[in-house]
């Protein structure tokens, strides 16, 4: 990991292609810089003007006086090699390219500038941000590298009224949205400090800038909007990283629709993911995911001013009996909680009311009453209750003068307050009116949803965090073992038929239900007289849709009819296939009843191996209920995976069902995953479809079993 | 429906319990009224002070020169019913009471003070708002009656900068949420015109005031927040005459949560209502559902300045890349499409744009370009396009001088377009710069769902105006049939057994499988002779649970085995249930396979009959995936419903089922809806379940039916 300090926190600056036409992105960018008062030394590069405002300006690069610590490259695509190609001689250790023209370009041409570019960035070892950026900024140094219009009133300070703040880092791979939420943000007494437009991210991508942060402990909270992720691994271990920090990491990934891939395609170049995959990824590695530009910055927001809940249990306090109606509908579809309070606080509480207030929760003194003793009496009897997690104040902020006397008196009470304090306005409110309240370490929100969002990522992260600290069940497989599976997956030819299968999971743990493969019908028959009703199925590597083929035959039983049966499957399979090798017939005992399921593995192309699991039948191929995972997964995380579905209660047993083996499935969908991770190089695609889970203590089955290897690259 | 002007544009106003103290509510409501330039007569009544604010003030309303069209009633509870008297005596029409301590109050003393304040309002005619109301606002007078902080700042204008936005109306059962809406809608250039804090809606519900808006022509969209609906029957009226007046009513209704119906007890007394029926009356009627403050002037920013799109396809232009990549995602989920733009077009915008800009849509300018070139340019091409209805601008407004620029370019062409124009800013924005974008006819969005779920409300909305305008099927029951099937119920008892209640649905077209009701096994056997595999079932309409007790055998053929069925079941029933009546049983033909829908009809206590429809087994059961209508419905809305399914495909025919006889399935439900309505105050519940729909053209069969009456009154 390169040092960013060039970057992000220069003791010199050039700018090449410096400008002093403020109509032009390039004059903006030399104008924000001097403007918003970069402490450094500044070098306008330009052959156009002997100065920049009032700043003695260079023709080219090799004449400074000394090697910038960042080039701020601001030239018209076909210049911007040689460009850096003349930093990288002088010397220069960073460089911003704001220029567009690389791999976002369709054309020949764009693409080799972006080869080209590639080249020399690793010739000269430089840090680049970019290109097809739109800049950097750090209120610290304070240093603004950037055309972007948020920073056109030089005069506003980066950081907000309030500085109690956490600290807040952005990187975007798109330039608008960067600085965009500085300036949603601000008013919202949010403080960000290093903001990072990545551009095409061509050689640094926004975990990168991420992973500096962390060591540099640049900031608390991370921000980042992605049109595609190069190097997953890495993502996938900075992440872990800021777990491990305990600061969150709040991520937009887009291009989830046809028109969005379209549109990223022509942006920065990149082919947008999978949502659903993306939405395992983050998951798994507790990543918060950002739906829009509110949503991140009301989840920052909570992050920045509050302490993790215990729990999901709320408390309103509100003056207004409206709102506390409708933000009790909002928490509780975001699954939040507002337990009746205890007897003696509403007794408490209802002393400093009116007769027509309320104390149960919501707590709805009513207009006239909040008026005239405000919240801070009342947040000191809540928070005394062993069932709220969190105090949410519902109030109007229009009148400023009344919002900062009761954001006073709160902050004489919420220093010792163990829950978030939250406060939701339904009416506008002043910068000044949120600052007051932020000093009391209370974040404002101007939407109801927002609110009960933004808690919910509070109680989401922290159980999350909990998670993270429980131990580990150990399970890794035994060296010997995995050794004789990869042989064998090896030397197999590319699909893997059941018989094949079942006998390489089975060295992971994966059941076998009584089976026996038969080559002739004197062996089906022996078999059945062994295992009872059975199922024939012909084995072979060419056929992987046996049922359309005839290559079945269900509940089979009594020694004539077996073997009537293999000669019928084995004469359709050859009859439908004339050209498979057939391995034989595998002998099957007839699962007993249970609720279907389907277990697979697909290999993503970002990730790698993707557990997925759905509950059989219409519920996964027509409504689409499945929930992936990145394998391999433990038994804790198997267990949270099978609450996605939407139709988990079937699991409990229903309509005169009962209750299915979860404990048994969770042991096979950590074992699958387990042999998945294990040789993700080997395998495309594994289907475990059906599995029938048994009443709960008698298991499963799995009923049929198909590996895919992955093609040699 | 009484006269509202006495109450919105009172030619005099007194106020009762007028103060000077603006530390208290009273005293606000008095300053306001008279800070804010009402230009009538105003009456302080007040025995403290011999005048107010300088006005001269009275004792008592009996004292006053003249009866004022309006009394402002700000006096503590018990005084509020001798004060009406008094204004009654006087010859007051119309009264709002701030004061609250009524319905909403727990205990004998506030209920009777509810019950007089009923008594007296009837007794004088009085029209009244409240109580438990925060007052009224007409800044088209001006009429200011309300302490609400919003208006704490009387220099502050009742209208927005720009005057271009239709008349927005507003009505809350919350006082607070009334005025919040101007407060949060008035930077937005949203114009308010009738504003009333409906209280406890004791005398005046949200749709009174709307019905004498729609006739008096005082708004053009109408917002309400309400916690229940008193009189249903009205409120689905005024929702109809607006629909005919092609004015959007957009409502929000809440108590959907056991905290959220806690809340709204002690708030105004309601007990709020189902959110499900709630959502399938406002379906029927065209009603827009709110789901919070943002949502509800999200979408009335569009009505107030928009045209309504002839579809779903949407335009996107745009300098910033991330936001169209991100926005086209929103669009995408909101059932929004992105088409690719004419070739033609495409080659006219590129050559406005640099190479590495994108024109297909979105039309991705790219920053520089946008910078330029502006909007306008672009827009005059893009709506050329056929294949577009709304055209969305993606950019900043951090800079008020260039967004005003850029407003004044888009006003010069907007003038002549058909599509709604709409901007999204990433930015904040000045209530200044959206001035300018309103007087160019485009609302400004600074959210991007918000800005999706706009149009989205626009593009329903533009349907649901549509659907009306069709001709309706006529499907009333002749009048016969009508009567000899309300005979029939009347004199039936509590409960009817299937037999029964298919006789009676069988007058409304509704099918009947092969049957016989059986009162022997000679009988049975005979029936099933002429039937073939039949099912036999005990007829008790002390028996709804036929099966737990029993009394079913299925799949029954051969003399013997029909007698012996018989048999069996009549024991059983008389087994289980010796004190039942039974009627016989009934042998019926074993349907053919098909997909198993359940249908039923329950009563509303609001809304009276509601017609369910679900597909059986697990669908409707654990998955909760049912939809509901108020009967009757013709087949389009029936069609419609069916829509409105999570699991509606199955009906297409999956895994290998054929496509299921959609057309009889819609006829049935229209068929129950009428027969459900016809008869709504004899009917409390109808089962169909299940009944098995056959492949297109093959119709359906009813498999079981049950009738519960309503008890009587």
């Amino acid at each position: 990991m390169p040092d960013l300090k060039p970057l992000f926190s220069p003791d010199s600056v050039a700018i090449i292609g410096a400008s002093a036409d403020t109509t032009t992105l390039r004059g903006r960018t030399t104008h924000y810089l001097i403007a918003h008062g970069y402490p450094g030394r500044i070098y306008p590069v330009t052959r156009s003007l002997p100065e920049v405002f009032g700043l003695r300006s260079y023709p080219t690069v090799a004449e400074l006086p000394e090697a910038p610590d960042l080039a701020v490259v601001v030239v018209p695509a076909a210049y911007v090699v040689p460009t850096l190609e003349e930093c990288g001689r002088k010397g220069v250790r960073a460089a911003v390219v704001i220029s567009s023209g690389f791999a976002e370009e369709r054309g020949e041409a764009a693409q080799e500038r972006d080869r080209a570019l590639r080249e020399v960035i690793s010739r000269f070892g430089i840090v680049v941000c970019g290109p097809n950026s739109e800049g950097l900024v750090n209120p610290l140094k304070p240093l603004v590298a950037t055309f972007s219009p948020v920073f056109h009133d030089a005069a506003h300070s980066l950081f907000p009224e309030s500085r109690r703040s956490r600290a807040i880092a952005v990187s975007c791979q798109s330039g608008a949205l960067t600085f965009a939420f500085l300036s949603r943000g601000r008013p919202r007494q949010l403080r960000f400090t290093y903001q990072a437009s990545a551009g095409n991210q061509t050689c640094l991508e926004a975990h990168d800038y991420f992973d500096w942060l962390l060591d540099s402990n640049g900031a608390d909270i991370f921000l980042a909007y992605l049109e595609s992720i190069r190097d997953p691994a890495r993502f996938r271990a900075v992440a872990d990283k800021a777990a491990e920090a305990g600061k969150p990491m709040i991520v937009a990934k887009v291009g989830r629709s046809e028109a969005g891939r379209r549109a990223a395609a022509s942006h920065t170049g990149s082919l947008a993911h999978s949502g659903v995959i993306d939405d395992a990824i983050f998951r798994h590695h507790g990543i918060i995911r950002g739906e829009d530009l509110d949503h991140m910055l009301d989840m920052a927001a909570a992050f920045a001013f509050c302490k993790l809940p215990r729990g999901n249990r709320v408390a309103v306090i509100t003056g207004s009996g409206g709102s506390a109606v409708w933000m009790s509908d909002l928490l509780t579809a975001h699954g939040l909680e507002l337990p009746v309070l205890e007897e003696d606080l509403q007794q408490r509480l209802m002393a400093l009311l009116p007769s027509y207030a309320s104390a149960q929760n919501p707590v709805d003194g009513t207009a006239q009453a909040i008026h005239e003793v405000g919240y801070a009496k009342l947040v000191e009897i809540v928070r005394e209750s062993q069932r709220i997690d969190t105090i949410l104040l519902i109030g109007s902020l229009a009148n400023e003068a009344t919002a900062k006397q009761r954001a006073e008196e709160l902050a004489a009470v919420t220093g010792d307050t163990d829950q978030p304090i939250i406060l939701s306005t339904y009416t506008t409110a002043t910068a000044a009116a949120m600052a007051a309240f932020a000093e009391a370490g209370i974040p404002c929100y101007t939407s109801m949803p927002s609110c009960a969002r933004a808690i919910r990522a509070l109680v989401d992260y922290a159980q999350f965090q909990e998670r993270r600290r429980q131990p580990k069940a150990a399970s890794a497989t035994p060296p010997a073992v995995r050794g004789e599976v990869r042989s064998a997956l090896a030397a197999a030819g590319p699909v893997l038929t059941e018989v094949a299968a079942k006998a390489l999971l089975a060295c992971y743990g994966v059941p076998r239900p009584p089976e026996a493969l038969a080559t002739s019908a004197e062996e089906a028959a022996a078999a059945a007289l062994q295992i009872g009703p059975v199922a024939l199925k012909v084995q072979s590597p060419d056929i992987t849709h046996k049922t359309e083929a005839g290559a079945v035959a269900l509940g089979v039983s009594g020694d004539a009819a077996v073997r009537e049966a293999y000669q019928r499957v084995m004469a359709s399979a050859k009859s439908a296939h004339p050209e498979a090798s057939i391995h034989g017939v595998l002998v099957q005992a007839m699962a007993p009843p249970g609720r279907e399921v389907i277990l697979g593995i697909t290999h993503d192309a970002t990730f790698g191996p993707m557990l997925m699991v759905g509950l059989g039948g219409i519920h996964a191929e027509v409504l689409r209920d499945v929930a992936f995972a990145p394998a391999p997964i433990g038994p804790q995380e198997a267990q949270s995976l099978l609450g996605e579905l939407k139709g988990a209660a079937l699991l409990d047993g229903v309509r005169g069902a009962p209750p299915a083996d979860r404990a048994a499935l969770i042991e096979l969908m950590a074992s699958l995953s387990r042999f998945a991770a294990d040789h993700a190089d080997l395998i495309e695609e594994i289907d475990l479809n059906p599995v029938i889970i048994h009443a709960q203590g008698q298991g499963l089955t799995v009923v049929d079993a198909l590996i895919v290897k992955r093609p040699p690259p």
